[in-house]
């Protein structure tokens, strides 16, 4: 069976039957484990003694969530991670998971909607991690995200991104021609239709979908190697899309 | 600096530390981190291909919401593993924890406290997960543990510990002779005082632990390699405990 892409209906689908009642996940733990491998993804391409700053982008969203763990264990790792968040979200989770960046002493950049901080802390980072939107997004580009993009896209630094590049439609991909255009994709639970043509190195987190859930849904997920949280993807595995 | 050996005392304050107001984090993150820690564990001294059957023991406590999480992660890698519970939690988490594992397949035996599901559970069990008393475990061992405890060591299966072997003190050890002689231990967070002449493999877990805290309670933990969350400890870490 081939690996599933999902359209954005059934990856809300999905992510919202596993913090049911019957999928009994917490969103504390989803977040962990998904900002993990985030982490482990990055960490894996871009050695820390290459690429030691780390400037991880959040949105305002669950996708800035997965990004302020991933800025944690990229601490724990030894990277020196700086957030760039200007609209921290206003969930409890986002303000707790922000204070454990704190307590690693990892910087958070100013909340602002001028960007100036931004491009200041691109010329002394070696690797971006965008956390930005994820596969809820819809355009347009909100300010102060609009600046932000360009300036991150301007920076020739290598690009992380998590479950869909910012700017892209998760079904469409980036045929508007917004989007960043990241060196690295980690899709989390499965691919999102958008980034079946993604050309750059590809992995796949999200190491929690039950037996259940992934046949009730026909994803058809790779096996992880051993007890990793993390699976590179081949073009063997790309090509593959269930008739819908 | 050399590694620090807790007390009961200190650590439960680091376990209060960490999830207070301060520290920030919820106990559904921790126990997500440990959890996967005590699977990785198990998994790299007891591989997959020759000891398929895993027995997770766990207790009422949080120790046994550790085991829940390392049973869903054992089950992610490809092992068979059962669960034995039979003084289940009352907190939300351990409900949860436990339908997890159900949407898993993973079997749990019912929580009676006769221990005849348990004597056959053994018969087709490779490797015992031990997770069923922590560090906050205090004489005597009650009902059904009492029974439970004599059937794991007669066994003679392998067992991997959680931070602290069932039945032993976690200041003084196993000097009262009633607890179970692990191959395997993973501390979580950092080892206590009662498993300092501990001769087995010892693993430390619980990738977590601010630099702030480090520092704060002088803990010595050794480097995490890459992006590991499971070290293992050998004797040139074991023999340092700092003066009180």
């Amino acid at each position: 069976m081939s690996m599933r892409y999902l359209s954005a209906r059934l990856a809300q689908q999905i992510d919202e039957e596993l913090m049911s009642a019957a999928g009994a996940f917490s969103i504390d733990q989803l977040m962990e484990l998904a900002g993990l491998a985030c982490a482990q993804t990055l960490a894996t391409v871009y050695p820390r003694d290459r690429y030691p700053r780390v400037l991880v982008c959040c949105g305002p969203g669950n996708q800035g969530g997965d990004g302020l763990v991933a800025a944690r264990h990229l601490g724990m790792f030894g990277y020196k991670p700086q957030v760039y968040m200007p609209k921290p979200g206003s969930k409890d989770i986002y303000k707790r998971l922000a204070k454990q960046c704190e307590n690693m002493e990892i910087p958070i950049l100013p909340p602002t909607t001028d960007v100036s901080d931004l491009e200041n802390a691109l010329k002394s980072t070696d690797v971006i991690m965008d956390a930005i939107f994820g596969f809820s997004f819809k355009p347009p580009i909100r300010a102060p995200f609009d600046k932000a993009l360009p300036l991150l896209a301007e920076s020739r630094l290598p690009i992380v991104s998590v479950d869909i590049p910012s700017g892209w439609d998760v079904e469409e991909g980036n045929k508007a021609g917004l989007g960043l255009n990241p060196n690295v994709l980690l899709s989390l639970t499965a691919p999102k239709l958008g980034v079946k043509d993604f050309t750059g190195r590809h992995f796949l987190g999200g190491r929690f979908v039950p037996k259940s859930l992934e046949k009730k849904f026909e994803l058809g997920l790779p096996p992880y190697p051993g007890i990793e949280q993390i699976v590179e993807l081949d073009s063997e595995d790309k090509p593959g899309e269930l008739p819908m």
